[in-house]
Order: C-alpha cells, then structure tokens, then sequence
C-alpha cells in the first residue's frame, strides 16, 4: 500500500541519517543540526560561528557550501544505498554575515539508475535566499545499514 | 617596462594576500597556507584533521571545497580590487584519505570587465588530483589596501 | 497599483519578446515557439527534426541545450532591459527520441543587481524531465525597445 | 610496447571517429569539421552560419555550446566504449561576430571507472576564447565497432 510504503521509507530515512549523523564528525563539529529527513529531501541548520568568517568578515562561500553539501548528502542517503556527491555547482546570491541562522533545505529533481540530481537552497533566518546549490550524486556499493530495507519489506 | 610592471604587480598580490590572510579567520582556522601568490594565481594547502571527517570517515567534500574556494579568493583578489565569488562548480574525483595534504592551485582563465573564471585542482600529496574546481568571480567596490596600486604605479 | 504594474509588466515582457522573436533567426530556424512569456518567465517548444539526431540516432544534447538556453533568453530578457547569458549548467537526465516535442519552462530563482539565476526544465510530450539547465544572466546596457518602460510608468 | 600501445589508441580513435561522424546528421548539418582525434581528445571547427544568429545578431549560445558538446562527445566516445554527456557546465566570455570561424578542443581531465571530465575550450580565428566548457561523461554498454579493440590487442 502506498501510505505503508511511505512510512517505511520515512522510517528508512530517519533511520539511515541518525546512524549517519553518528559518524558524521564534521557535521557535528559545526553545530549542523538535521531538522527533517525523507527520501530524498532533507532540513539542514548552521549557525555561522565566527571561526567561519573569512578576510571580508562575512561567512567564507566554504561553510554555505558545505551546509548545503551536507544536507545534499543526507537527502540522496536516504535509501540506505551509499550514495556519494560526483560534483555540485553554487551560486551565492548575498553575502552571510556573522552570527545567521542558516537553512539548507534539499530535494530530490531527479534519479535515474546509479544517478541522482538535488536541489539545495540555503537561506538566512530571515527567508533570504543566500545559495542555490546543485548536486549529482551517484550510487555506490554498499548501505549504511545493511539489511534495514529487507526487513522493512516484510 | 614589462618586468618591472609585473614585479609590481606580483608586489601587490603578496601585500594584498597578507593583508587578506590577517584577517581571514577562515582559513587560519582550517590551518590553510599561502604558498604561492601572484596576479590571478594562488597555491594553498591544507592538512586534512579529524573534525573534517564525515559519516564515510573521508574528508567532507565541503572541505575539499572550502580549500579550492580559498585559493580562488587569493587569486582573484590580487589585483587589490575587491572581488567576490559569483558561484563555483566542484567534481570530485577521489575520495580523501584522514590526513592527507592537500594542494590547491588556481589559475586565471579569463577576466573581462568585471567578471573572471578561475581553475582550481586540488591534489593529495601523492600528486593525485581529487577535485577540479571552477569559480566564476565578481569585482565590487573597494580595495583591501586603498591606494596601493597608485603609489607602485608612480 | 500592484495588478496594474503587473498587467504592465506583462505588457513589457510580451512587447519585448516579440520583437526579440522578429529577430531571433537562430529560433526561428528550429522551429521554436513562443508559448508564454511573462517578466521571468517563457515557455517555449521545439520538435526534434531529423538534422537534429547525432551518431547515436538521439537529439543531439546541443540541440536540447539550445531550446533551454532560449526560454532562458527571453525570460530573463522580458524587463526590456539587455541581458546575456553568462554560463549554465545542463544536466541531461534522459534520451530524447527524434520526432519529440520538447517543451522548455524557464523561471527566475533570483536576481540583485544586474545578475540573475534562472532554472530550465525541459520536458517530452510525455511530461517526462529529460533535462535541466541552470543559467546565470547578466544585465548589460541597452533596451530592445527604447523607452518602452518609461511610457508604460506614466 | 608503450608506442603501440599509443598507436593502437589513436587508430581506435580515428576509426570510432569516422565512423561516429558518418552517422551524426547533427554535426554534419552544421558543417562541424573533425580536425584532430585521439584518445580523449579531439579539436573541431565550425563556421558561424547566419541561420545560428540571434535577437541580437550574435552567434546563439546553444550553437556555441553544440559545437563544444561535439567535441567532448568525440573524445570521451575515442576508447570505443559507448559515453553519452551526463551534464556540462559552459562559461560564454565573448560575443560571437556572425561568419566567425570556431575551433574546440577538447582534452580529457580525468577518467576513472565509467566517468570522466572534460574540458573544452572554444577560441575564434584571432585565437580569442569565446567559451569555456566542462563536460561529465558516463560510460554505458556497447561499442560504436563491436570487437575493434579486442583486434587491435592482438
């Protein structure tokens, strides 16, 4: 049934990315927080630390991108199938000053076979769009947790 | 002359990029280096620590980014006429290993008016190239040392 | 009054991309249609003709390009003020079969200044995505219609 | 034997080329000339026809794009394995004057697995560059020659 297989994906989701998160040193280190998570989308925050202030004083085009790759990543994981960034493209719309509250918020446009496209923008706390950012993914071996859609299946 | 034009222009970019390196807590943070610098050319490296890490235990690719990202800012700033990034495309082409240290170099592929294209790889210590980068820059307002380039030009 | 403006804007876009199309020889010769245009926005098709096909007996990805590069140039022209197209970034998600009617949606996702970034999708009779296309623009000097928006202001 | 082995790539090459080009209507449609092949690289010409100009009596952008995308297209399909474009990335620097000729060359950046990268650099008679384009390549199944490589390594 459609609304049971939606739940099992959303379970899936959830599921793969608190697993992630667990791992994901980096993601921690900057105070990334995962607000939402499905297949293939996902909520992502930042708070811009002033270590992340560049010669400008504004927050280094580095750490958006990173946001926005991180929830990029968490959102084509979702099916529990390792899934890596192959290349990504960015375009920073205003510049992000110290202190802002930011959100990545990902979707899914595309996946075809091992092949993926999302969608990524990153705003500030005050619903300004600061960066679209797109990413292709591609589908490697393996899972981050092996057997968790088999036995969702069932 | 020529080359006095260019040792100029090469005393510029290296008075512009410490100027710039003072104040980019950014980069001090990551522990990135300044290498190399010249007019729309930069060489930088960074070692990959742990907090780099992501949930693959490979270096987060927002990383791998934030060095290409960097180079590009010193070499698009040179000619001390504040310049910023429009947007940038990143493939990534190998995973990188916890420790490695990486080297990123960027070009000057074109400037015309106000806008520039730089190329950025980024290489492990082994002289493989894990990114190629492509960052499309803006000149705004300001300089990072007002004047300088009118007193080299006397 | 915000409805006239936008009747006025219309107005202008409709005005400037007929008078681009009177011109356009390089649309005109594939057969691309101007389905709706408004200030941001065109829609536009194209049939894939036979000298459109490669070695491969697909519509040349070039082809495909072309159709999305031109919704992008009319969208993003619609101000009536001259604008050209910077760079984009395509990705192709599907073959498209000779004979197919493509159809191209451009909208805008931003513009400050005298940039802008414009998303593409370009679809099949079948309503499938078979790619998307990401252009950033660049207002120069000059108007298709001088004077134009100044009559319609009065 | 090192030699050969290059000996072989170029035959390879040059025989994948000729016989892609017999079958590629879209190329010959616009006079795109196959100057030089190799393995992962190719250069190739076109002459600004007056049915490729636009609104604003420049070369479209799309052809300009074309003309890049034929090349990659014929170095990355030069290991007679079957590629098709996965995406592209092209930077316009410079108006196109109407009867320009345009060379593209194109040089393989990196190949690992089933994809590769591209660059293709797009100059005008006066050696100016008009574009600068980027190109992802994937690997699928077949051989534009079935077995030409299993005979050539004998």
């Amino acid at each position: 049934m459609a609304e049971n297989e939606s739940l099992t994906a959303d379970y899936i989701a959830k599921t793969v990315a608190e697993t992630m998160y667990r791992k994901d040193t980096a993601a921690q280190h900057l105070g990334i927080a995962l607000k939402e998570i499905g297949p293939g989308r996902a909520v992502m925050t930042m708070r811009v630390a002033d270590f992340m202030l560049n010669g400008h004083h504004i927050c280094h085009g580095g750490y958006v991108f990173t946001l926005a790759d991180t929830a990029f990543a968490y959102a084509c994981n979702a099916y529990n199938q390792n899934t890596v960034a192959q290349g990504a493209q960015i375009s920073f719309l205003k510049a992000v000053a110290p202190n802002s509250l930011l959100t990545a918020t990902a979707i899914e446009k595309a996946r075809t076979g091992r092949t993926g496209l999302y969608d990524i923008t990153v705003q500030d706390e005050k619903g300004q769009t600061v960066a679209l950012f797109r990413g292709n993914s591609h589908t490697i071996k393996g899972q981050m947790i092996p057997g968790l859609n088999e036995k969702e299946e069932k």
